[in-house]
């Protein structure tokens, strides 16, 4: 059985590593948002993509939901003693990722390579693919009528201006990363993660290509919406301030006529009825991943799930 | 009284200590050699004119003789596991310097308005000004026929190709950075440095300008060559390979018709006859300086000696 997962940064790097768990390595692939990617003094900085990777090296940090483990802080201190910019801090350990990578992409190298390059190194050994190697950054149109990058709006802003909608700059002329349309080709189910539906896995959906190989297939999401609320991130603060009332149905409404079940928690099982109403499956239960067992019973819980779609 | 130094870095950055100790701030100002800078995984090194900034501020770590105090390796240990290059590691605090530099001049600041604000952040009073904004490598003209950027030669070759000479590439379309030929105009003294006379000193005299400036101007060299020998680095190896003794006597005949005299340590007081013989007076003493006082002391004889030739 082959699998394609979708994930954005922390919730869906949980449902990752419970599928790389339960899977071979070469059962999965892993298409990670690049949408939230950013420049911060220079450095190319890939939130998402290196939430994904450090969470299945075993190196994430799992107290601030980013960063690496064991991390320490020493050279931005020194940085903000000579009045570089403070709001937003990278690790010592973490930084080694960002000029790495800052300085192979400026040799011409591909995201996708590097991050293949760095996994190996990580002993990451499912394929992690970055949706595309192009620059594809996601904008949040605010109700004041601000046009903000994503970082600018999740970082800086901690989320507080009133989104309006979304624009995913250069999308129309990007082109999936090597080896993702192959792998949708291959899969027998695809997955997408407990992410935010509108900045983590649309922005894969809109990457020409994607959403097309995606039609024929088999897909099951994950509602990152429990008892109308998020686990973490802004995805329900988003669907209230687009007037729809944030819930599993909500999210399944959003990827209606693309996927075939949703697994919803135990606190919305009431929410089946109308979404079995579209056609589209559930499977209900204990979604929330508080440790690495509960990631692996959640994945073993979906793949048996799917048999009955498959 | 208005002193004017040039240096390059440990030994050159141990005197201007020293000058920093006696003399008030405004009145010292020190050029930097910047024909060492070069570009490591993206990020822009100023080895001299870190290592002078460092001293000043006492967080120059004394034992490597570049680099910081109290520094840690974490990032380039991080780096080395991601297969990065080896061959020059920067600590956690020094990255800070040259990740804000890097991203500052690539907004189009200039290196000496940088090193300005960062000395401010330092704590650094003196006036301490990069020879050039623009670009200016040092190359190494080796017997064997190549040419090796300084920090090759000086890093990953470890100074071991025999020299044949030296191209100070771009020099004659360079700018002294601004400030610096006012200095010099209104200098009462200039010193050179104990620095390497070929990659250290030479480069900033090769500066379009300068050399004019420094013309009228009473100058004392600081041998950095005792007893035949450096105290570091490959100057005393330059000039045997050049064909040349290496000799306080060669240090004076280097800069013969720019100086006015020399300060040679107690090992090589024989040498006085032939340096008098050519109109350059000697201040014989112990120029070797082995803690803070020891510079203090050789700053105060040498201000003492000046009087004499203004």
């Amino acid at each position: 059985m082959k699998v394609v997962a979708l994930a954005g940064g922390v919730g869906g790097a949980k449902l990752v590593d419970g599928l790389a768990q339960v899977l071979q390595p070469e059962q999965l692939t892993v298409i990670v948002n690049t949408g939230d990617d950013f420049e911060h003094l220079g450095l190319y900085i890939c939130p998402d993509l290196d939430t994904v990777c450090y969470t299945l090296a075993g190196e994430a940090n799992p107290i601030t939901g980013w960063g690496r483990i064991d991390e320490s802080w020493i050279s931005f201190d020194e940085i903000r003693r000579l009045g570089g910019t403070d709001w937003f801090n990278l690790g010592d350990r973490d930084l080694a990722t960002h000029i790495l990578r800052t300085h192979y992409l400026k040799q011409g190298l591909l995201l996708s390579q590097i991050t293949n390059e760095f996994c190996q190194s990580w002993g990451v050994k499912v394929s992690v693919i970055p949706m595309t190697d192009e620059r594809v950054p996601t904008i949040i149109l605010t109700k004041d009528g601000r046009e903000l990058p994503f970082q600018e709006y999740f970082v800086h802003q901690r989320c507080e201006p009133e989104v309006q909608g979304f624009r995913f700059e250069g999308c129309s002329l990007a082109k999936p990363a090597k080896g993702i349309l192959q792998a949708i080709d291959n899969a027998d189910l695809v997955i997408f993660c407990p992410s935010n539906p509108w900045v983590s896995i649309n922005p894969i959906l809109n990457i020409p290509g994607i959403r097309d190989h995606l039609s024929s297939k088999k897909i099951i999401a994950v509602s990152p919406i429990v008892g109308g609320q998020t686990i973490k991130g802004p995805a329900a603060k988003m669907y209230s301030e687009l007037g729809i009332v944030p819930s599993s149905v909500a999210v399944a409404d959003t990827f209606r006529g693309l996927i075939s079940a949703i697994v919803i928690d135990n606190q919305d099982a009431s929410q089946t009825t109308q979404i079995n109403a579209w056609g589209i499956m559930t499977l209900v239960t204990n979604s929330i991943m508080k440790n690495r067992l509960d990631r692996k019973r959640l994945a073993n819980e979906l793949l048996d799930f799917s048999v009955l779609i498959l």
